[in-house]
């Protein structure tokens, strides 16, 4: 604490991220990454570009890149804004398109950063408990609100949404912007980005650091309506001109554009999660139904802080997120085959069954 | 306009960064880069980082590169704060070490972007007036207010303040963080780093986007006591826990570390300036004394926006501000010794002399 800290600083209580850990050796399950190296094309394109031109900044519009998601994804440039990472995307929409006169809607359960957004930008929220089964009901959502914000699949229980409860939502609440953030929906969830077109409050985000495994580049977008973009321009211009430095706009747009890499490793990612989550069923585990590139489960006589404990033993990292909700439950990335398989052999090892 | 937009966006009124134009054969004088490419060593550090490793988010505390800013700068890692680019980490300085019950202060005449963060985070701010001679008279900052920022050698300008003048103004306002902008200080001034260490309410921002020559990768920090720094890592951590891509970390310290490489080409850079600055006396045109990579410059007898047009019609770019004091002023970024050739053929050309 500082006398010149401000009242907003001494206020907040940061977002904590999973641990990123500096050996070596370790088996790191605990921040989602994919377990595979990024598209080739994405890291040759970036070799080529370590040159002079550096000393230059980058392009403040990110339109090359922007116009290769829109060609992703079917829509046009003006529909669609890049940040650096999804947190940045997600900070701004917060920032921009959430009315402070009535509060945000977010699950209990959900992405730990939304609630520190709101204390960043004092914006009011409230939690919107999941059900007993871990699922969104969004009829809870239809009420007068500053905004929504889904995770989709949800961030720490891997569960998705259909679409048409979001198209739903959507309609019953057109005058709140409705954040659908789809960090991990190329595991096996749908997108909403098909609503962009006919709801101008439906924002959709996305991320490059899950299914694109460039985690380490920073780059995550949003796409909806030509209004919600040019409102998170707007935050954008008036904090940093330049967020994505001209190497991340050039990896990321070269990463888009490699379809067949993200459908191959995605459907091993998946592939390694069902085999997994059968795997550990006949440990006694209780696992969430995952669409996303991690799992939450829980053992019915192991307690998650001594599994964590002896996991970390064994030189395994997992995760225990912060929500009284899941305080007993373990978050774990899915890896490859062979992770999973070191995975069951400590678990073996530690004799739970 | 949206009536999704909240308030506070519908009333921000964005920075405009200098063009960022896509020709290729264009002199660009308009945006302060490097006429060099970056450190060798950088680069080559860049390049070997472009592997798998790409999957995996960077240390979020980016302490290796704190650690070798640290080493050139004698101070310890916790008084060193790091961002995406001078301007994110100058957004957070404003966020969190400004209070909003008294006014900013800030020069009239200074970088754009000062008023711009005021208006994203509800900073009341007052300008002060620079002096005729286009100087900053410090004295005229000993009043009660949220917060300083003087930029040295001040943007637009180019004119350096001795840094007695900005200790004598840290004591005056012991209880109100002094943000000493130095994203031109390696080209001629003196630095104010020193005063971090019995100032505690000092802190000097850089940037590797003009005297490193990474503009396009995107790296600023913050020196200053660590009980500053805390405050900047606490609005950074609620914000985006990783804004400093791996790459970026990496490029950053290898070019930070390349001090020879610094000194030998800001030299250059110098004795440019210096050559040019003498060309244009005798042309008839006034320049403001630089200590930067750019100079302030007009003519007696041709207006700055028919300069500007004839010269974009040679090829040549070159920036006028919107500020109302220097609507009549030209400023011209310092390039190589060829470039100053080029320029001067072409004012020759349209006849200025």
């Amino acid at each position: 604490m500082s006398r010149l800290w401000n009242r907003r600083v001494a206020g907040l209580e940061p977002y904590v991220p999973g641990e990123q850990p500096k050996a070596r050796d370790l088996l790191k399950l605990n921040t989602n990454e994919l377990p595979y190296g990024p598209s080739p094309r994405a890291l040759a394109a970036l070799r080529e570009s370590c040159t002079d031109t550096l000393r230059l900044y980058p392009d403040p519009t990110s339109l090359a890149l922007r116009e290769t998601i829109g060609h992703a994804y079917d829509v046009t440039p003006d529909r669609v804004f890049v940040g650096n990472g999804s947190d940045e995307v997600l900070a701004h929409a917060f920032r921009g398109l959430f009315r402070d006169d009535a509060p945000a809607l977010f699950a209990d359960v959900t992405y730990g950063f939304y609630p520190v957004y709101c204390g960043l930008f004092d914006q009011p929220f409230e939690t919107i408990p999941l059900g007993e089964d871990f699922r969104i009901d969004v009829r809870a959502y239809d009420r007068p609100c500053g905004g929504i914000a889904i995770a989709n699949p949800n961030a720490n229980t891997g569960i998705a949404l259909p679409v048409a409860e979001l198209a739903w939502l959507a309609r019953a609440r057109p005058d709140s912007t409705l954040i659908v953030d789809e960090a991990y929906v190329d595991f096996g969830a749908d997108s909403a980005i098909r609503l962009t077109r006919d709801h101008d409050n439906v924002l959709v985000v996305q991320t490059l650091s899950k299914s694109r495994a460039l985690a380490g580049l920073r780059v995550g977008y949003a796409i909806g309506h030509p209004d919600l973009i040019e409102g998170l321009t707007r935050v954008k211009d008036s904090f940093n001109s330049y967020p994505l430095d001209r190497l991340a706009q050039i990896g990321a747009a070269a990463a888009i554009a490699d379809s067949a890499w993200l459908a191959e490793t995605t459907g091993r990612v998946i592939a390694t999660r069902e085999a997994l989550v059968r795997a550990l069923a006949q440990r006694g585990f209780q696992v969430l139904p995952s669409c996303a590139n991690f799992i939450l489960m829980r053992h019915a006589t192991h307690s998650a802080a001594s599994l964590q404990l002896r996991l970390r033993e064994r030189d395994i990292i997992v995760r225990r997120l912060g929500m009284p909700r899941i305080a007993d439950w373990l978050r774990l990335t899915i890896g490859t085959d062979r992770d999973s398989d070191r995975l069951l052999a400590a678990l073996d090892d530690i004799r739970v069954n």
